[in-house]
Formats: C-alpha cells, structure tokens, sequence
C-alpha cells in the first residue's frame, strides 16, 4: 500500500451528470447541538429538553443550520475533492426531518448537471443533489448547489491542447 | 419608561405583505471566522490569509454558511419575534458577497407572502426574504424562506370568535 498517495482532486471535465460521492459518518451529540444553538440559534427547543417537547417539534432538535454547517463538514472530507476546493454561490435548502441528539449523519452527492461558464473560461458550473442522511436512511437536509470547478486545462496552463 | 415591557410578539394573523423587522449589528472578527471554518468548513481560504489571496475569492474569507449561521442569530434577536420561535422548513439562499474579518452585518426582513395552511388550521407559512447586509450596505446573503407562524385565535384557545 502506497500511504504517501494523494486522494484524487477532480476538475471540471470529471463530472457528468449521474456521477455520486459520499462521506463517512459523523455522531452528533446533544453538546454539539447546544453549543451551536448557543452561538447561533438560541430558541429554548434547541436549548432546552422541556422547551423542546413543549414546542412545534415535539422534541429537543438540532438547528438546521447546524445541519447545514455540518453538511459542509462532511463535503469538505467526502470524496468530491473539487480542485481548488467547495465554492458555491448558494442554492436551495429543505429540512424533511430534525437533526435529534445522538443522530450519525453523512452525506450523499450526485451531480445532476454540468455547464461551462461563459464568463470565467477557466471554470465551469456543477449543480449537485447533497442528501445529509441519518443512521435511519431519513435525509434530514437536502441542499441543491451550483459549485464552481476549475477546468483542467486551464490547470494546466490555460492551453485546451494540454488538458485532458 | 416601563422597562417591565415585553418586545411584541407576532402571531399569523400580524404578518402581510411588504411588512419589514430589521435586527442590530454585530461584528465579525478574524478569529469568529477562524474558528467556524476549523469547526465546520476547514478551506484553506477560510483558515489563512494566504491561502485566501491565492485563492477564488482573492481574500480570505468567511464561509458562507458562518454568514447564514450569524444570520440566523440575527433573525433571532430582530424585532420578528414570532410567537412560538422561528421555525422554518428550508429555504433559497445566495451569497452575493463575501464575508470579510471586520465586516458589521445586520438584516433586514421583509415578509413576501403570507398564507393559512390547509394542514395545520393553528399555523399559517409566512415567505420572508432576508438581507444580511454589511457595514457598506452590500449585501453578503439574500434568502427566501418559509416559516411557520401560530395563529392568534388558535393560541388564544382555538376558537376563531376568540381572535383577532
């Protein structure tokens, strides 16, 4: 085994549409979610078990946007590996189901289109489906992106006759 | 003065269109910035200043998901004060600009849409766009998102000739 080899890093002229990555597995704890809540998102069922069952959620859950800042968390270690890394300009958000104390959550890619970028010719655009999926195969945060990509050739030295 | 009075609070029935809430400003510093990236977004343009020069954003920069983290704590602490909390279901969400170390960000809420659900007669959804602007009025995220808002007539004991 070859310990000193690099993990793949994809450019633009990898990803065609139906291409998946995924990411291992993180635990979430009911400390991690109060220590987000805290700094981020202090309502008393993010804060509180009492408050939690008392509220719309019927439970103590974990912020969606901690949901979204851990997603980002398992993109940045999951094999999509985008040379010059995960840069998006936004995209659309749905929470099916609460992040709960004790949840094991990764995610998901599929690349549902690919185009290149008229005004940048060194890049192109991807849009991936991320699924943020708990031990119970519930998705708990579906994210729909358009990610920037550096081409290959312009990697390597902007000439297309080099790239791939 | 009567500092025993409580900030307002909104039910379904308070909420029409064009209606705007506004929150304070904080400051995001270097350091704030630092330890979401290492926490939840580890890029190296997030993390270092040179990486960050070197980088798409020719800058280092927050992560986009810090920005919609702060926002949150921003729609928590503006004079929106939902009844209940704010609870949402996803929504669209855009970064038009960086965050930058230094930035004072605030938002500025403005309700697009209201209307009863058939699901639940206690809740309306309320179509809010949220602008978390910087201290030069651009801003560094718009995103439109639906939330979930008691009715006043359910709360006061669920019968309609009770409410507003």
């Amino acid at each position: 085994v070859d310990t000193t080899a690099q993990p793949a890093v994809h450019y633009f002229e990898d990803f065609s549409e139906g291409r998946t990555f995924a990411s291992d597995e993180i635990e979430v704890s009911l400390d991690d979610i109060v220590r987000f809540a805290r700094e981020f998102d202090p309502q008393p069922f993010h804060l509180d078990a009492q408050a939690g069952r008392a509220s719309f959620f019927g439970a103590q859950v974990g912020s969606g946007w901690h949901t979204a800042a851990l997603t980002m968390r398992l993109l940045v270690e999951s094999d999509i590996a985008i040379a010059g890394g995960i840069v998006g300009a936004g995209g659309e958000i749905k929470w099916p189901a609460a992040l709960l104390p004790g949840d094991r959550i990764h995610v998901e890619i599929e690349v549902i289109a690919t185009r290149p970028l008229k005004s940048r010719a060194d890049m192109g655009l991807i849009t991936t489906r991320t699924r943020t999926v708990n031990q119970s195969g519930t998705a708990v945060q579906e994210l729909v992106a358009n990610l920037f990509v550096p081409r290959r050739d312009a990697a390597l030295g902007g000439n297309a006759a080099v790239g791939s």
